[in-house]
């Protein structure tokens, strides 16, 4: 009995719906509809704190004169997601019809209605998808920081969030056409998270600008963070949270194979995360003799971003590669954006945009459901989709209200200039 | 309690996907127990975690020489806290006789009895209302930052979560006078937890008397926070944690019902919230012309505690005007404190007292089961109870053993003086 | 585990409620499976995030000169620890005989089987076993700040996650002699987890020695935390994570029985913190005249950590005492190791070491599964492994590659000689 038992279990991981959830009955109805609500609205509000997370980090990577903003900011951000998703993006996504590529977006979302008629309050949906939404938001805030207008971005922010994220997502996990045509695969958001956060940020950063005296010809002038212990907090957040924005992504918590998709889920985006940052302080220390802190906390990030496309299929040492490699990819691209003068502050397009790239395309190494083509279409289709619009919104705010601020407002600071604050009045007096 | 418990299942059959409701069995005794105490457990730990979020608010807007004392006075606070429930708070507050208005008291909680006779582990009770009442003494605490002496505020707090909370909280949860004759309807604690909390730093703003040199004739000196990104990481903490204060309010978990209500909960919560820091921004943007981060912290707190007396009968646009004119209030009400000479250094007054008064009066505007007179008698008596006691108390401690530090060690802060300390050397040295 | 399950049926027989135990149909084996496997993940999660709590209690306690260097270590741990976890530790642990010393360790943990035939996805365990093996390197982590050299951590945290630590757990958890010919009793792990770091750290303290300047003849000099607060933040979520430290040692929340366990375990938790932070303040005022917060914040460890070894079978008021005498001997440990000469930057070994042997040897006083002997076999057996071990270790680091870093790079700080940043540019230029 208990030799068959765990060979039913050895089977179970091998095949995607267990032997065991053959064997076992399963849950009634009402024990599936509380599985499931109970787990979905849970990893919502965890991947809400992830907010909280870039929030720390780009508090802490900022310097002292913008530290107070980058609190505004992402609170801002959170707050305007969560109107835009109510007001419109909850339908967007939901709404396109089955190999669509527009949804009908009628106002206000219906929040009386299971979009996906699946067993859970549709709410938990609704709060899932909002503290998605404010992760795009977040990403971005963090690559403007130091000059980014306050007003132009949470304008830029509503139109992430009801427009350009949603639609996004419906190709794929609305059942548009990237889903029914491509098969695109991308589980909890590789792609439609976090490279539509990167590719936002990167047409921020080159419409809005670098700060002021961060290129001077060829040379990169570092500017070095305030706070790098809140960094470090940051990271933490972000690190743990993933847990729940990945497994989350399973949308469901009733049946054991569920369950165990799960687990193994938090394992990988776990192990992957581990590996992005041995990767980071291995070559950080080779190439720089020195083990820089902010590569670390991003090599955490990229390899959890590169896993988000699939952190289910691979096994562990494939999970430890991908993100390895993600690490590989951060510690490589921060200084490459800055040899194009792109300035990013707190290195949101190689940790968001290149993982989430490389995440993405990796899929099909592990996952037979995926396909090369798919994974290219899907990547280029909606990456091309998001920075062409946001380059759109970007240059309608910079022609119209101005995206960044003057160049004395600049100087001074955003606190001081737009808050009317100092984040550290009695640290940095002098 | 059995109102809640008509609500949700009301709120369930007007829903369509809660057709389930009806139709699917109930799921079986064990596993709403065990689903009943995980979610109930789960929502008390985090909402402990509140304190913490109090605690760098109110770390992050005191001045330099006195963050180290805000962490004290809160690990403190939580202690006491989880003393005085064990030992007197939790009898008092379900001790008493149905309609009554003082509990029998005897010493120690029976944790091994189920006060409510609901099929959860009482435990679980117990951890969640041990949370409940630091949170009452977290509020008194930022109020009354800076100057308060240590030992006094560790006595008031004895008092408050000993006596003065459990006796008003009694009159409702406990199914006193105030549920019976009244059907005072809160939640979650708008009036329970945060007119409380707000009454007694009020009384205690009071009869400590301000800081010295904030008020000179007319004028009001302001004296800005030392670490502004620590108190916006507090915001974070309290805003997403308050998905478990309100959520966990519901109690339950064992039903389709009881699902639904919490994510519709949530749901509301979130956006209460986000209307109560837009409503902020926008103030603040009109009236100052900066957007002032310390306002727009409020402004999320002041939303989420106005929402907090009914977070289950709003439709989301009424959620998101309630959250609103909570933040439009703490936007009037942190200069009208000034005003008025009252000292309150986080805006505990504004956000917890007058958002709770607000949250308190508005319930009838979506709930029929409450009235106004109802809701007017519920905030009147127990804002009188609690208004009175603190202030006895206070003046109790103020001729006994001094409710303040001297004006040397107010000088010095209470950081050197009482803890012998620094809370941040390296950085205010100059 | 079978004592554990043993426990918590007699726990249940004794609760007037859980008379549901024996009455109640258990749950269905697919429900069983779920809650345990949705339980065991969750409190993995937490435990995951007592190690950002380790790092804000070093970076805030380390001088600013280190505080980004404490961000690296414990992240770097953390990824350490999953590597070695999977590479060998799980196998170590798990792959014991039935009263065996040491099991085989094949290379990398099969996820995909259920060592111990209970009804839970077993990656929910390896996460689990991931974020205690953490918690012990950050231990030791903290001890060493401010002088241990980078790379020497990070080969000393390979050796503790993936030997040091499953080995010594293999005797008891692993159903080894410990556990089979001692009835050694340690439920969460006051020796397993808490001495094993503290030991650890003693061992790494002597070998790597004391920082610079701290003792001078027969005078400590201290040497102030940069930065209370975050230290504060650091307590408060280390507190909280030990209810899903501590909870989750239960390993189940299949039954009515498990669920009282779980619940109560974590009352008992929270009551033993409790007890450590007013005995600190209570010591701390009699002793110095001053309420010193670093002590409080050890006190709260201290109660915590001695109740680790068993949260389930005292009454509250044991909790509190258990608890209580654990800020006792943090209070008189801190002091009685700079007598000793032996620096730890931030009281681990008393918070630790000192409570995790009180924890360990009064068991005994409530629960009369476990006896003084094989509490004081168990102590001392692991004690003396981990000790010994890890002193084998630093002495082969410090005779290869250098346990600690030179004279001119401890002076300049680990931040900038190491990492080639400041941790806070900004606030200590002067």
């Amino acid at each position: 009995m208990k030799l068959r038992r765990r060979l039913a279990i050895a089977v179970a991981l091998l095949l995607p719906s267990a032997a065991l959830a053959q064997e076992a009955a399963p849950a009634s109805e009402t024990s599936v509809y509380l599985f499931n609500t109970l787990f979905l609205l849970s990893c919502g509000a965890i991947v809400l704190l992830m907010s909280a997370g870039f929030c720390m980090i780009e508090a802490g990577l900022a310097r002292a004169r913008n530290a107070a903003s980058a609190g505004l900011k992402i609170i801002a951000a959170v707050a305007v997601a969560a109107m835009m998703v109510w007001l419109v993006g909850y339908n967007l996504l939901h709404g396109v019809e089955p190999g669509g590529f527009l949804g009908t977006a009628g106002l206000f979302a219906p929040t009386d209605l299971d979009p996906v008629g699946r067993g859970r309050a549709s709410a938990a949906d609704f709060i899932f998808q909002t503290a998605s939404v404010a992760i795009v938001a977040s990403i971005v805030s963090g690559a403007l920081a130091e000059r980014v207008r306050l007003s132009a971005f949470m304008i830029f922010s509503a139109a992430l969030a009801g427009l350009i994220y949603p639609i996004a997502a419906s190709w794929d996990w609305g059942k548009g056409y990237l889903e029914a045509d491509w098969k695109f695969y991308d589980f909890a958001g590789s792609t439609i998270i976090h490279s539509v956060g990167g590719w936002a940020a990167l047409a921020g950063a080159l419409i809005v600008g670098a700060r002021r005296g961060r290129f001077q010809g060829k040379r990169a002038t570092p500017m070095p963070g305030s706070n790098l212990p809140l960094s470090a907090l940051g990271a933490f957040i972000l690190w743990i949270s993933w847990f729940a924005f990945n497994g989350g992504a399973q949308l469901a918590f009733g049946s054991i194979g569920d369950a165990i998709a799960v687990a193994n889920v938090i394992v990988n985006t776990n192990m992957a995360a581990s590996g992005g940052v041995i990767a980071a302080i291995i070559m950080t220390s080779m190439i720089y003799k020195r083990i820089d802190l902010t590569i670390v906390i991003n090599g955490a990030i990229g390899g959890l971003v590169s896993i988000t496309a699939d952190p289910l299929s691979p096994a562990i040492w494939q999970a430890v590669l991908i993100g390895a490699f993600g690490g590989v990819i951060v510690t490589a691209g921060v200084p490459a954006l800055d040899r194009l003068r792109i300035d990013d502050v707190v290195g949101a397009i190689p940790a968001h945009l290149f993982c989430g790239i490389w995440g993405t395309l990796v899929v099909p190494w592990t996952n037979a459901d995926a396909s090369i083509l798919g994974q290219l279409v899907g990547a280029a289709m909606i990456g091309a989709f998001a920075f062409a619009m946001s380059a759109l919104v970007w240059i309608a705010v910079k022609y119209s209200i101005g995206a960044r601020v003057n160049s004395d407002q600049e100087y001074a600071g955003l606190d001081k200039s737009t808050l009317g604050l100092e984040a550290y009045p009695e640290f940095t007096r002098a």
